[in-house]
């Protein structure tokens, strides 16, 4: 089952930590890099993430078994019809993008028949650090990675690319791409969006500098977030604008009705929504295992 | 400068950690608690927080050289006016309230001449674990620690309370109630409210279960206040309910603005939106220091 040739493009967080993964568990062959920064690709290799690159994309895809493109999801498109003519027979492409609809579409509207040989995938497992400096071995163990493969998707290409994350430590599930959309726009694509917007909204207050000395802990752990990638969350949020404009919609219908408790100093109602969230929260650490 | 007799009512995350930290500067005779569970006085004391407890505040009160109240805010009028005749001449009374217009015109109404003994006071530290248990001798070493004196506040009693502070390991500074109140309702209150309103958003959501099945850290950290005390904050919302409205309602406005961007695809703005919130957070991790 062994990886002969692994090709990652974009060698950041994700795609670096997935080769470093699988480099630990001895699975793979040859790691090659693909990316447009040398200066990045050359310290992929330092840090022993990549045995060599290549800029050159459709020369590096054509030689590789396994494609893994770690990239923001408007960019797969773009790389996904560059090396669509030259993907041998058997090659297994996948990703680690946050939306699953939208790169199947980008695969299917570049890959043609090939298009089976695609398997969407998302890691649940990150930081709000980025770059290949950033990745780590152990990144993803024990983390769910949820695969999102449609009807038309090959069998054996499916089982490929669930071996290849369970040797890189992680637990795999299979849902569907739309379910996976809505779910983690919830989850996670909201709380991005409300995280920017929270610091954008202080830095622009005329209180800024003096909120900003005055931040505790607990305004630090709320927008660790916002010092995520802004291309990669630019690049989200537009590939779920559908879901997360409904998801902020229906949010701010909640403020507003809370709002509304707080101006009218109705005590109890606010008790019991903090009180029922505070559950909620516990429920979900106590499910985990602990924070 | 010593504490002879120190009375802590509400034997809590803040004044318990308040209680360990003069102990351990060597800087109190004896520490009181006082509170409505003996079983909490109790375990204070098992933890070696208090040395003594009285369920009798009046008579612990009429004893005590310095008052503590750590509890919350919306407590506090009815404990000061218990304590308000017996209060013995120089006694210094504080508190460790998240707001400080509240605690401020309850200590007016309630103290009557002693209200220029009343030091209002805020330490910027604390956790979403409460209760003794999680108290702490270096809950406040390098913290900040607000007061909000007026301008009738006596003067001996402001610094017996900078120095008291100062011996917890906190590092003091004043400012005016209205300003603590506008900007902490940004940088605390506004948050919290955030997070328990999303919590609470995906518990009702029909995906509950699977959302937060797939939570991330990310979601782990931003809701990490969500488990604060719901009836202190609670009492955080009420007091501050004007900024907290006003707060709202922006944020509301900046919510709408994002949504528009998002849904009409406008990704260069959404990308700068981002881009200028993360480099304003990281501006305040490196003035912190890092996180």
């Amino acid at each position: 089952m062994k990886i002969e040739n692994l090709l990652v493009v974009g060698v950041g967080l994700i795609g670096g930590s997935l080769a470093l993964a699988l480099k630990r568990a001895g699975v793979v062959g040859r790691v090659v890099g693909c990316g447009r920064r040398v200066a990045g690709l050359e310290q992929a290799m330092r840090l022993g993430v990549i045995d060599a690159y290549d800029t050159d994309l459709p020369a590096a895809a054509a030689r590789a078994d396994v494609i893994f493109l770690g990239v923001p999801v408007g960019a797969m498109a773009r790389l996904l019809e560059s090396m669509a003519p030259v993907l041998a027979e058997g090659v297994v492409v996948t990703d680690g993008g946050s939306t699953k609809r939208g790169p199947l579409s980008a695969a299917r509207a570049a890959l043609g028949a090939a298009f089976s040989r695609f398997v969407p995938g998302h890691p649940i497992a990150g930081s709000e650090r980025s770059g290949v400096s950033a990745a780590r071995a152990d990144l993803y163990d024990s983390h769910k990675v949820l695969l999102t493969p449609e009807t038309g998707t090959a069998r054996d290409a499916i089982e490929r690319v669930e071996w290849m994350w369970r040797q890189a430590g992680a637990v795999v599930e299979s849902m569907d791409a739309g379910e996976h959309d809505r779910v983690l726009g919830i989850t996670s694509h909201l709380p991005h969006v409300l995280a920017y917007a929270l610091v954008d909204f202080i830095a622009r207050s005329p209180d800024a500098t003096r909120c900003f000395d005055l931040a505790a802990g607990g305004f630090i752990d709320f927008t660790r977030i916002a010092s995520s990638d802004p291309v990669m969350w630019r690049d989200i949020s537009i590939d779920n604008a559908d879901t997360l404009a409904s998801s902020l919609d229906r949010f701010i219908d909640a403020l507003v009705v809370i709002r509304q408790m707080i101006e009218q100093g109705r005590g109890d109602d606010i008790e019991q929504l903090y009180r029922s969230a505070r559950e909620a929260r516990e429920r979900l650490i106590d499910k985990r295992g602990g924070v």
